[in-house]
Order: C-alpha cells, then structure tokens, then sequence
C-alpha cells in the first residue's frame, strides 16, 4: 500500500514537472500532434473493439451502463471526429486579456496561459478519455485522467495509442496519465494541492458530492440540473406546447432536459388541453400539483406531485407541474428548486421576459427557447468538459476557452515602488 | 449550541434570500449608498474610536497585532477614503462578455452578474470590514463577514453605521452580514453549499489552509508569497540593486515583498560588492548559500542558509541568496519553491526575459522591475480583496472586476433542439 502510494505521488509530481514541454509547441504542431491522435485511433479500431469486448464481457448486458461502455467503428469514428473538431478551435493560449502602460511606464499584459495540470474523474463512457486529452494538449495542459474499473481496458486501449504518438513526437508519456482504476487513489489526488490545479469530476451525482466534500484541489463541478419552463400567461400556447415537449423529451436522460413545468393559473387549462395530448403522445409521465391534477384527470401516466418530486433532476420520461400565480411565485419556486443550471421562460411579455432573465440564477437563461441548448457546440464553444453550474471560473458550458488560466506579464526598465 | 446552529444557519439562509434586491438598484442608487457608508463613518468617528479603544484595551501593546488593530482619525479617514475610490470604479455587472446570433435564430449574450452571496474570513484589521462590504455592494453581492475577537467591538460599529445606512435606503442588514466571533461559527459557513458563493480568507497561512482543506464552498484563496528575484548575467547591476533594495525593505510584511535572490555565478561577485552595501545599510539578514556566503564574508547580518529557508515567506528585512548557473536553474529553484506569486528577472537579454517570463508558473511575471507593484491599486483594478495564488477565476490582485460570475442569456422565437 504505501509503495503504490509513493507511486501514484510520484506519478503526479512528474506530470507536474513534465507539464512546461507543452508550453514550448506552437499552435501548428499541437494540432499535428491531435490529428495523429485521432488517426492513430481509426486505425487501431479492431484493437479498441477487442479490449471493449474485455470490459463488455464483465458487465451485465442489461445494466444501462452497458449501452455508454460500447464502442463500435461508428463511435470511433465520431471520437476521432470529436479530436479533430478541437484542433480547428481557437488557441486558447496567450491570448492577450488587457494590456496598459501604467503611470510608471510599466506595460502591464494580461494573458492566458495554460492552468499546468488537470486532473478528471469519470465514469463509464469511454470517450472521455480523448475528449479530455485533446481539450488538454490543445490547451497545453497536462492532464491525469482517473477512470472506472468497468472501462478500464478501454480506456488503457485508448491511452496506448495517445502514449505511441506522445512518443512518436518525442513528447512524455507523463503529460497524459491514465491512474489505475482503483477507488483509494482519488483521495491522493484530493491533496495533491502543489502538482494538480484543478479537479474536474464527471460522472454521477455521487461522484461530484465525493469529490467537493473531500477535495482541497479547487474542484470545478459540472452538476445536476434541476430544469424548469415557466409559461405566463402572454404564452403563445403553440409555442410553449412545442417548447415543453422538446425540451422534456429529445434526450430525456441529459442534464439540461426539463424537469419541472410551471404554468400562470390564468391560461392553465388553456396550455393543459393541448400539452396533455402531446405529452400523452410520448407516454411523458406527470407528477402533478393539486390544482393541475385536476385538470389532468383522466391523462393515462398521471400521479399527484409529493414535495421532493420538485427537487427531482428526472433523467426520464417524467415531469412534474405546478400551477402558479404570477412571475413572482415561478422565481422564488425556481430559486427554492432550481440548481442554477438552465431555466426557461415562454412569454410575449417583453418586460416579464427580462425580469425573469435577470432574476433568476442560474447558468443559462432561455426566453421563448428550450433549455436543450445548454451545450458548448450549441454555444459555439466547441467540445465541453461539462457543464458547470458553479460561479467561480466556469460558468454554464464549460469548454476549451476556460482551460486556461491568466497570467500578469509587467516589463519595466528598473521601476521600483 | 443547537440554538446557535440554527441561527447561523438561518442568517445565513436570510442573506441569501435577499441578495437579489440588489440586483434591482441601479449604478447610480448603489454609489449613493457608498458616499453615505463613507461619510457616516466619518461622522461617527469618535463612536468608531471608542469602540476601537475597547479592543485595544484587551491586546498587549507589543503585539505586532496591536498596530494593525489601532484606529485614529486619519485611519478612518483613509476607509472612508477607499470606499469613495471604489464608487469611481466601473460597475462589474451586466458588463457585456459575447454576444452572438446562433445558426437557428437564437441571440445569445454572456454578460457579467454577481455571485450572489460573498463569505470572507479574516483576522485583526478593521478595515477588512469596510473594503469587502463597499466591494460586495458595488458589485451587488450580499456578504457574510467573520472577523476575529480581537478586533469584534471595532467591526460591529463599523456594521452599525454601514445597517444604519441600509436602513435609511431600505435595504435589509442581511445584506452585509456580521458574524459573532466565535470559531466554531466558521465551519457551518463551509457546508453551507447552497447559500453561499465564495469563500474568501484573507489573513495568516493556517487560516488559509484551514479554510481550504474543510470548505466544500469554492475558496479563493490569497495565500504567502514566496518571491523572487533572479539577477541574470547580462543585468545592469546598478539597476539590480535598486529592484532588490525596494522589493525587500520598501515594505518588508507584505506578500510582494522579496524573499529569495538568485544570481547567476557569473556575475555573482560583481553584483553582491555593491548590493552588501546597500543591503547592510537597512540591516538585512542574508541567508547564503555556501558560495555566496564566502563572497559575503564580514557581511554583518549573514548567517548559512538551510534548505528550508529557501521555502520561507520572510515578511521581514531578511532574504535569502543563492548562486544558480544559469536561467535553467533559475527557473528550477523557483518551480520548486515558488508559491505562485510574483516573481522578477533583471536581464537586459530579451530572449532571456521573455522565456522567463513564459516559463514561470506565477500569477504576476517581471522583468526589470520590482515584485513590490503586485497589487490592485497598482495593477488599476481599484481596490484588492487579495492577492490570489490560485489558478481558478482569479489570478494575482483579486479586485472588483471578478467578484462577479457569467450569465448566458438565449432570446429565442421558439427554438427546439
């Protein structure tokens, strides 16, 4: 136990040390380096396949799980795909911030830089772990990636190949590890507070509460979304029906699909009619309040609403409604409800619409939108590391642009204070 | 105790609740309410003073705690005076970051909103009180402010006249709330996730770290500043001895203040000749290394350097020396036992200065100029809340400009995913 502690802080501490080489390739040879990685994958596909058939093996062919482990040459492709999308972004690196000459006749830079090292927890899905080394090297950061057991063959398949083309462009294997999948080695990394900069969990809700309780690495958490859609009473009813179901029901089981309706009692019935018939088309449960409960009556896939099903973040075909009395009573149900991440207003009420827009906190704020925009390619961010719906740092989509940190640059000729 | 619990709890959970009424002044109704704090202090000066005078008389006047403590009439005088330069500050919010057309019709803004609710944490000095509060409400954050014991009958007058004015503009107190002084107070502050936004500490290394390793809230941290500066074999020596002479004695106890002087061997005697003079003058202790121990010989204040003395934050009219071959090793020195501050080479070779200033992980990077400018004022953000040694969100002098988080706002007709 304490030499695979030694290892696991050494492995850290070099990858730390390691972390300045990326600061030294231009932008140009970056991009080779991630269109080597994407090709390297293509052509090792059957090799891919064959340690996912290993990871397969291992698990229940019904667990849900199941279906986000499997890879196939189409989900290579669209992985290699992904890497080359990042390598047709914008350098996120050195950009220059501010810059001023100050009284003194110091000129003050602000720049960005890389943040040095990135360490990501995640589950199953085997993608992350490309989609994280090439956000990662395209912003010259090294990274220390800390997968399930359950992909562990995948992941280490995927990693080989990353590893041969570091090697073939004379670069360490260091600046993107892969830690074994074992459980007790996430808490060296919770204290790893001079070689990891940031802590990114990805995963289940579990996860994330694990890793902010007990992490002293600043952590960036891209959480729950408890998502609501309030319509007022100025709605167009076409609109909000059309609005609603799509949001509810193009991918369910994303953080960023609606969770809770919220209706003016004014047109309540009027929306219910039409939006129970839509809903009713794609079986969408519905927990209900009192009020709309009856208005339900009869709605095949109806329960009364308890008070935590409006704290459920769904991730299903279900929804819960409440009827309320005006703009006042959605914001303090969504401040008391919501988890910051995206909420949705359908109004032709211009002013109602922009008291809601500034009032409500949260990540992304929608007027006459779904909330399944909430995405860093929807944005025109490119790939995301996830979305965060914390305040500091990442906001919301949180993509290449925010891998980075800043850095102050002040050349002088032998000023003093 | 249980009682107690709770009504942090509930103090806490009030200050929530009301911080969006701040989000409904304007510019303007904000920088009225700052002239009032200031010249309320002012007015109250003797009030402020008793008060003051009732902490003192609990402090041992050779505490070096006992002048940071001590208020007089042109020490209030300069409060009033940092709250009347923060009104002049540009207001942070709703400050315009991307605004886009989506390829479906969506426009989409990123715009600056505040935090929401600040916690700051800090020790003695009662100006603390003062600075965050005019911040926080230029910046529309409510705050939760911990001082210290020492220093609690200062902080609750300094509260009453700020309450007083909050009053008179009917704003509720849980805008700017302070807290008893007792310790244990402070880890209920640490879970409470969902009331409040940032955590800021700002005193001694073990409140810091304290604060860091037990707050599942985000920290910002504004931690010791290990500086150096690295004298390269092309620097003009006279201008050399200046720099190092102002960032070590112009004000020894402060973060930017210089620690640790690096010289390459080269230059080695040429330099130390005229910088014993200069450093013997304000009484410097020197902490050499062996080879420049032997060329400081008869030097008064010299004593051998251990090796943990290169990890030491002075604070005081001591620095330590070390002789390194060339800006590899420069560099080295400080990636190991820098702490991310600030750091400065004096050279009057560009290459050299700009593959230091690349390659040094530090929040603020110099060349020819002294580590003392890193600073708020200085750096013209106004007014600091600290120097931050993280790499999230904030990066050196943490001013107005970041106490505020990003909103993406999506004005759509309709738009489904």
């Amino acid at each position: 136990m304490m030499q695979a502690k030694n290892t696991v802080a050494q492995t850290i501490a070099r990858t730390h040390a390691k972390r300045m080489v990326l600061q030294e390739l231009s932008a140009g040879q970056i991009n080779i380096i991630l269109k080597d990685i994407a090709n390297g994958l293509l052509e090792n596909t059957e090799g891919i396949l064959k340690s996912n058939q290993k990871d397969l093996a291992k698990m229940d062919r019904n667990s849900p799980l199941y279906d986000r482990l499997l890879l196939n040459a189409s989900r290579i492709q669209s992985i290699a795909g992904s890497i080359r999308k990042v390598m047709k972004l914008k350098d996120p690196c050195e950009q220059l911030l501010a810059k001023r000459k100050l009284g003194n006749g110091i000129v003050l830079e602000k720049i960005t830089t890389p943040l040095g090292v990135v360490a990501a927890i995640f589950e199953s899905r085997p993608n992350v772990v490309a989609d994280i080394a090439s956000l990662c090297l395209k912003s010259r950061n090294a990274c220390i990636l800390k997968g399930s057991k359950d992909a562990d063959y995948t992941n280490r398949a995927i990693i080989k190949i990353i590893h041969g083309i570091l090697k073939q462009h004379k670069l360490p294997d260091a600046l993107v590890y892969l830690l074994p999948p074992d459980r007790e080695i996430v808490s060296q990394l919770f204290t790893a507070t001079k070689h990891i900069d940031v802590i990114i969990p990805r995963g289940s809700n579990q996860l994330i509460d694990f890793v902010r309780k007990n992490s002293q690495v600043p952590v960036i958490e891209t959480g729950a979304g408890v998502c609501h859609t309030y319509v007022e009473k100025t709605a167009q009813i076409p609109m909000a029906v059309k609005i609603i179901v799509n949001a509810k029901t193009q991918r369910p089981s994303v953080c960023n699909a609606l969770d809770t309706i919220l209706i003016d009692e004014a047109i309540a019935e009027k929306l219910l009619t039409p939006l129970q018939i839509a809903l009713g088309e794609k079986e969408v449960k519905i927990y209900a309040d009192n009020k709309s409960y009856g208005l339900l009556k009869g709605y095949p896939f109806l329960v009364k609403a308890a008070k935590s099903d409006y704290y459920r973040e769904f991730l299903s075909l279900s929804c819960a409604i409440k009827i309320v009395k005006n703009l006042e009573e959605a914001l303090h149900h969504i401040e008391i409800h919501g988890t910051r991440h995206s909420e949705a207003i359908i109004t032709s009420n211009k002013k109602i619409a922009s008291d809601f827009l500034k009032l409500v906190d949260a990540a992304a704020v929608y007027h006459n939108a779904s909330t399944r925009f909430t995405d860093g390619e929807e944005f025109g961010l490119g790939a995301e590391v996830g979305i965060s719906t914390q305040k500091l740092h990442a906001r919301g989509p949180f993509a290449l642009e925010k891998l980075v940190t800043e850095k102050w640059i002040l050349r002088g000729n032998g000023q003093i204070r």
